[in-house]
């Protein structure tokens, strides 16, 4: 049912976008599994999904995370549209084994959370391509970590180059907010360096935090450590004690932004220390009321 | 009402400390008020209060966090204990007002956040003095912050030397633990190392990590980073955009430890840039499913 209130240019792209598709899913964990159960409850899609398990694809059936499952990934072929949901290792592969199997209409979406390497390997191969990251998750994965909801009020990143088609571009941002997730659209590499200071260089922050204090000398020093350590420990040190794969990929496939990060966050470091060092206090000062002021600008 | 099942021995413990005392407090802040409220609650102590402000001793009387209060110091003189609840900078100053109205037996504690160097400036002048942390705080300060039961489940350090009277910190131990706290005892210098680790390096990190996203160059990547930062970069960045005054006197009071553990974290942080920058992805494998499998040691 249309809102009445629609504007004619609304209504041009609604009436574009709220049409029944077929979607297809290739790699049924987490991300993928979740977006299969959020558009199948949309009620107006066909859901098709690719797993290389045989139980992951019962699973999926059986959850109700896509209408069909095969192993073979040519059983997605003749969706609209394809979510490579695979870790980021297997996209461009995966990529490569669809394309003789495409009509040139199928638009190609991934779901990896870095985007340039991926988007600069897979547009060649498949112009008909949107680079895509839906900003959610949680600690778990697989199949059985597959939530409904989980991208609502979630950012959505959406990364076209000059080469990407407008309608493609729209279609998959049509496709995010019906999730509910709030899109955005940037360049791959804003994206990257963006991802790389708000993601991928607190993990490797927090987890240089538990490294260091595991090498506390003191036996003792470190038992009392582990004893009264709270809040502030606990949350500084979280996504550093996260999952070790995730935080390799971050580093392995947006590699220049990570040491680019980490560099520019080893001079502020430095400056910190050096002001504790020499006690200038006023500048420590200064600094400390930046940060407190400045933090609620993120989030 | 003494328990039957007590043994000989805990009887006598429990008969020493069992009775009804006259606590005093000097300075009715968060810390202050907060015990307070809950020695009160006891139902058999006396407490009473002192703090610079008339305004502040009238609201201590009104919310019942003492039974009576003065501006004048000498008001908590004839007391059992006093807890010294000041900010760090005026412990030692506080002290030596006390010294001229007190008896020997008055057992002087304090609740600052180090320990090293309030304790070598404080015994000297009171032998009878234990130094004493309770790690429970929020992020408010003030009367009006008070809470009853701040203290319960956490961890109550208790920072005796060699010349501390044994009964003094027994008496110091039985009171914490009336507030339902954890009571830890270990020397100042150990409390100053653990608290570096877990709760001012974690700061100064933190605070880094801030100050090194606002330092991106490009407008469009901060204003991106900002909108799509979520939970990993809200609990990383949470500790650094707190109360600066609460970081600075973290450097300024425990500096050494400060510095060490940042120089420590320095090298880890090193070790992490290293591995991103030659590829070395099996060695950043190793580092990473440590610090997953290692966080849980603490907390």
């Amino acid at each position: 049912p249309k809102p009445w209130f629609l504007c004619k240019l609304c209504q041009v792209v609604w009436n574009k976008h709220d049409i029944s598709m077929k979607i297809g899913i290739v790699g049924l964990g987490l991300i993928g599994g979740s977006l299969g159960l959020d558009f199948r409850a949309l009620n107006k899609h066909t859901v098709i999904g690719v797993s290389r398990r045989p139980e992951t694809c019962a699973k999926a059936i059986q959850r109700g995370v896509v209408d069909d499952a095969h192993t073979d990934i040519t059983f997605v072929a003749s969706a609209d549209v394809i979510f490579i949901c695979t870790p980021i290792a297997y996209i461009a592969s995966t990529v490569d084994q669809l394309i003789p199997h495409l009509s040139s209409t199928t638009i190609l979406t991934d779901v990896g959370s870095v985007k340039a390497s991926i988007v600069r390997t897979v547009e060649p191969l498949w112009p008909n391509f949107v680079g895509g990251h839906p900003m959610a998750g949680t600690a778990e994965s697989g199949i059985d970590a597959a939530l409904s909801k989980l991208f609502v009020d979630r950012a959505y990143v959406i990364t076209p180059t000059q080469k990407t088609l407008p309608d493609s571009i729209a279609m998959i941002e049509s496709l995010a907010r019906s999730l509910h997730s709030k899109t955005y659209i940037c360049t791959p590499d804003d994206h990257d360096r963006a991802v790389a200071w708000i993601s991928h260089l607190p993990v490797m922050v927090s987890a240089s935090l538990i490294e260091a204090c595991l090498n506390e000398p003191s036996d003792d020093v470190l038992t009392l450590a582990r004893t009264i350590a709270s809040s502030g420990f606990r949350d500084t040190s979280r996504v550093g004690g996260g999952n070790p794969e995730l935080g390799m990929m971050m580093a392995r496939y947006n590699r220049d932004e990570v040491v680019r990060s980490l560099k520019a966050y080893q001079t502020q470091l430095s400056t910190i220390t050096q002001c504790i060092e020499t006690e200038s206090w006023s500048e420590l000062e200064e600094i400390l009321q930046h940060t407190q002021t400045s933090r609620s600008t993120f989030l």
